[in-house]
């Protein structure tokens, strides 16, 4: 591990320079990612794309490893805030079930390379990425999860569930459409997902789980 | 591509020895990718654990691709044989649903390597394999899902919707157990998918998905 100081007087940079040039190599390998549909990009390429030197990726990052992690934990902070923000609306439980659903499924829209991200960083659950994403991501959307079908369940809205299952069930339904695009190309012939299939995706999949868990139809 | 013939020759195998050491060669790669989570092994990890020669993969597979190829298309073959089987049933189509959900769950639990495969074969849409595999697997699991669910909506058993997007959702909420496991070790502190856990997880999503779909709640 190369010491901060010690890089700065190498690739010569300063203070405004730095905070660019981390957000312009995050920005690099999400772009890379998206295009390829993969997460196998190497540091060579996201700085190529950056146009920043690929010393950068040690300093900022200690290597490859901390520049796909920094960008997985981008995507979780803002996920999980949002979840925050949900849990903490005044309405039923079953409405924030419909937003809950939704915003699985949005995230991994505006982060579609993020679940082969999670893959690549967690198959070694006991590396140090694996706890940070497991801990700061993982954990909290479990958490809230938990938290909505205990309160839909209390108030009689939610029919009872396993929270665990609950997890699988939902991140899968939700993120299938994003890992497994080379089906929609192969077999319907449907290059890109855009914002029309995102809405229908959004709609068929809040009423499957508002259908499969309230106790009473939805509206 | 070394012809068959000159092959035989190199690796002087008999017609008997042929058919076991191929099942062999499947069986290893099979066992090699569930202990490790990964379809990433190589072709002399595959042979040693087989304990034949790897030239043999060559042989029979064309080389590392066919061999995982060969193992994805096991797979399928006895999930669309089920599929047919389910669909010639004479039985109404919410049971019929809730079978072919169970059966997805039951294709991923006995090949736990599946999905990675399709992802790891399918990701180059022109290959011969991605052809193959959408062909001979995703378009015919698509087709009986179409007509599951337009015998259930001719009967007013099941309300309509996309069958392009209940593709995504089945898939997605079966699967993501399998692959995402390593969420179930790090969060839930669970090392492997037994019986008990198949089962629940069947029961859960059977529910979750004829409480989603069918017009009247199951009995």
């Amino acid at each position: 591990m190369t010491t901060a100081g010690a890089t700065v007087q190498t690739v010569k940079i300063d203070a405004g320079e730095k905070i660019s040039a981390r957000d312009k190599l995050l920005a690099a390998a999400a772009a890379l990612m998206t295009e390829r549909d993969t997460v196998d990009v190497t540091i060579n390429e996201v700085a190529g794309r950056a146009g920043v030197n690929s010393a950068l990726i040690s300093y900022y990052f200690g290597g490859k490893e901390g520049l796909l992690t920094a960008l997985a934990m981008g995507a979780a902070r803002v996920a999980v805030a949002d979840l925050d923000s949900l849990m903490a609306m005044r309405t039923t439980a079953a409405i924030k079930l419909k937003h809950h659903i939704a915003g699985i499924i949005n995230t991994f829209y505006a982060y579609p390379y993020l679940n082969r991200l999670l893959w690549a960083l967690m198959r070694d659950t006991d590396s140090a990425s694996a706890r940070q994403l497991s801990n700061e991501f993982m954990l909290p959307v479990m958490r809230v999860q938990k938290a909505l079908l205990e309160e839909g369940a209390a108030t009689g809205e939610i029919r009872p569930t396993d929270p665990m299952l609950f997890f699988f069930q939902s991140m899968g339904a939700c993120e299938y459409l994003f890992s497994g695009a080379f089906a929609l190309k192969l077999v319907y012939g449907v290059d890109r997902i855009d914002d029309d299939l995102r809405r229908r995706y959004v709609a068929e999949t809040t009423a499957l789980f508002m259908n499969g868990y309230l106790t009473k139809p939805p509206a």
